[in-house]
């Protein structure tokens, strides 16, 4: 079975937009053993979106098509997949009444607009859309299947899970199966762990090993390809087996596996609580904690203490402190890691101060210069770490923050030296 | 003119990469004048990729191919590109000296594979690569221009800037330079900003009017096409007057600005400072404004505070407040803005509590919903908004982190009704 991806926005042909929806249906349509030859992206113009449907549709089983379903007259991928099919736009009760339902709940005025979302080409399947206001549409035409789904990720990507991987996945019987899986890890760098795999990456073996770089991860990607999910997993297993043996202390996690999420996991299976004082990072490290569900459980509190006066008040760290060893420095990290601890009454206490930059530097604390500590045990004792990251204010404030993560995963699993490198 | 792009590798189909190139030459040949109808992504197969050239020039005048030019079996982009062209593949002196070199300065052994690289078509001319082993190519071919480039962006970029742009506008005698502008709304929801909007969107005036939609946003892009990039910022400068005299309350600004900068930018001009008291958005909000470049001056402090316990010892709520009226209640809301202000010292303070799910809903307190504070002035006095957000708990934390940006941003200038739709 061969699927095929159009993305329809002028905002793409004019490089305002950056399409993650490709790289994600891709990705999920690779796992489940669906082949993709051919991706197109054309702008919102109807002949030409209706020529690239046709042209799909000659050469593919199933055509995936993302963008142009909003409100707007710009908005043409229904009307154009309709007069290729040679379909009707009809009304569809259930989705008017969805799309009616999603502005009574937001409290907004619903203006007159909306309710061409609410068309459906004849004989479709509306797709429901629990993130905004355009549902999808799936079209079976003969012996294709055509799936209509909206431009916006936080909508495209659970209309993808809910409708489109579920729908193919039955159309595939005795079809060959595509496992991939992916191993994650910290506290190695991508070139050492290249390196220390080489021989697993070169061998022309049933499970291709792959290298996934991406910014500040360092993940691999094992895919089997066979005639069944299990016998596609029994080819990876030995492999896995085999790379968790050389590198296992350093592998975080697989798949879809985050760090913060397995520090949450770790700290809930232990009963642990955590409180974060951040300074450079600003509430990136609560804000990443705070994503996973069930964060509420273990992470007590989180200040962000730019300033001294914010420092002394929410802190208690004294103001000579700061002006002695200055906001940047070991003494002031350990204070933060300890003080937040003490205060909040948490298990562990996490510390960061850096210099994210662009300006703010200085020849003794250039940009990128960072201390994360972690306080911990019985005393008042606090584990600081003194880095140097290169790199934007953003990934500063990335680095920073995965630091004190990895700091956090090696300490719940009482190993506390791989971060050390 | 138009131009066609061509990006090769199976591993942009199989979702291991994410086609930033495709944003990048899409931009640049946007700002040169030069349209773009199409974009095409073909694996590392040369039927298909020889299809992919044919198509494309059958519709082009210019095809720009990324990706396929490396040393391995799988890179066969110049062949596919010879194929069709009908030319051979001869041995390029000067590309060959220059992959020895590149060898030789990095202190890395050539292998005989990356001679494949030294060949170029026959009358193609070479594009030197100075971050890498391939050279880019050029071919003429009729009225017909081909280029191909390699696919790492920090070889495809510089070759863009260095070959491709120069090219192009030498092909433009008296060439259309296009100009666009993004103008970007909060506090207004995409149809009703259509709405107000129409007669400029449906009019073929010289100058486009589109809706451009993300998570959370809402922009207009105007776009103009003229012999110079004056002419063009002309003719979009009465169509932006228009607009911002209907609209420019909700106007927060322009091009790549952000809310957040533009909340930090206001605070700074008025010299005033803020603080927060998180409660769902877990730092988000905090996350946001200190990616700001100066943000230290203006955000004095930041609470993260998910359990009563915190909200007790950092922000002196009292336990039996948050037990009569529940964590997620204006009161509790209130009482965040109004003690992070005043604890902090700071001249603003903002609290948000809300039901971020998935779990932890009820039927007083749903999912999604939101209340949002802003202290100031001279008295104790609170604005609250109440919300409900639909969307995962990702999504519910930007709306809630994004409605108190637009809050603060109303009262900064002083119009503190746009944002109670």
């Amino acid at each position: 079975m061969t699927a095929e991806l159009l993305f329809v926005g002028t905002e793409l042909l004019l490089g305002q937009t950056l399409n993650t929806n490709a790289q994600y249906l891709s990705g999920r349509l690779a796992a489940s053993g669906v082949n993709v030859f051919h991706q197109t992206v054309v702008g919102d113009n109807q002949p030409r979106v209706e020529a690239c449907i046709r042209t799909a549709l000659g050469r593919a089983d199933v055509l995936i098509v993302s963008g142009g379903l909003g409100p707007t007259s710009d908005d043409l991928t229904k009307e154009a997949a309709a007069a290729v099919l040679g379909r009707r736009l009809l009304p569809d009760g259930a989705s008017r009444a969805a799309i009616e339902g999603y502005f009574a709940a937001v409290g907004r005025r619903m203006t007159e607009n909306n309710l061409k979302q609410a068309l459906i080409p004849e004989g479709g399947e509306a797709i429901p859309n629990p993130n905004g206001t355009a549902p999808g549409i799936k079209i079976q035409d003969g012996s294709k299947l055509v799936f209509l789904l909206p431009g916006p990720p936080s909508e495209f990507e659970p209309m993808v899970e809910a409708a489109v991987i579920p729908a193919l996945g039955a159309m595939q019987p005795g079809g060959q199966t595509i496992v991939s899986r992916v191993l994650r890890f910290c506290g190695i760098g991508e070139s050492e762990l290249e390196t220390r795999l080489n021989d697993l990456i070169s061998a022309q073996s049933g499970t291709t090993v792959a290298p996934l770089a991406s910014l500040g991860e360092v993940a691999i990607r094992l895919t089997a390809k066979a005639e069944s999910e299990a016998a596609a997993r029994a080819r990876i297993a030995p492999v896995e087996e085999l790379i968790r043996a050389r590198l296992g202390r350093y592998l975080y996690g697989t798949d879809q596996e985050s760090l913060p999420g397995v520090v949450v996991r770790l700290l809930a299976e232990r009963r642990l609580t955590l409180a974060l004082a951040e300074s450079c990072t600003g509430g990136l490290l609560a804000d990443q904690l705070t994503d996973i569900p069930g964060a509420s459980a273990v992470l007590l509190a989180g200040v962000v203490a730019y300033t001294g006066q914010a420092k002394a008040g929410l802190l208690a760290i004294p103001r000579e402190s700061v002006s002695e060893y200055g906001p940047v420095s070991e003494q002031v990290c350990s204070a933060m890691a300890r003080n937040v601890r003490r205060i909040s009454g948490a298990d562990l206490g996490i510390g960061i101060t850096c210099v994210a930059g662009p300006g703010g530097g200085s020849a003794k604390t250039p940009v990128g210069l960072a201390f994360i500590g972690l306080a911990h045990g019985p005393g008042d004792g606090v584990r600081v770490a003194r880095r140097v990251f290169r790199g934007s204010r953003r990934v500063v404030k990335c680095r920073a923050a995965k630091q004190a993560l990895v700091m956090l995963r090696d300490r719940l699993l009482g190993q506390e030296d791989s971060s050390g490198h």
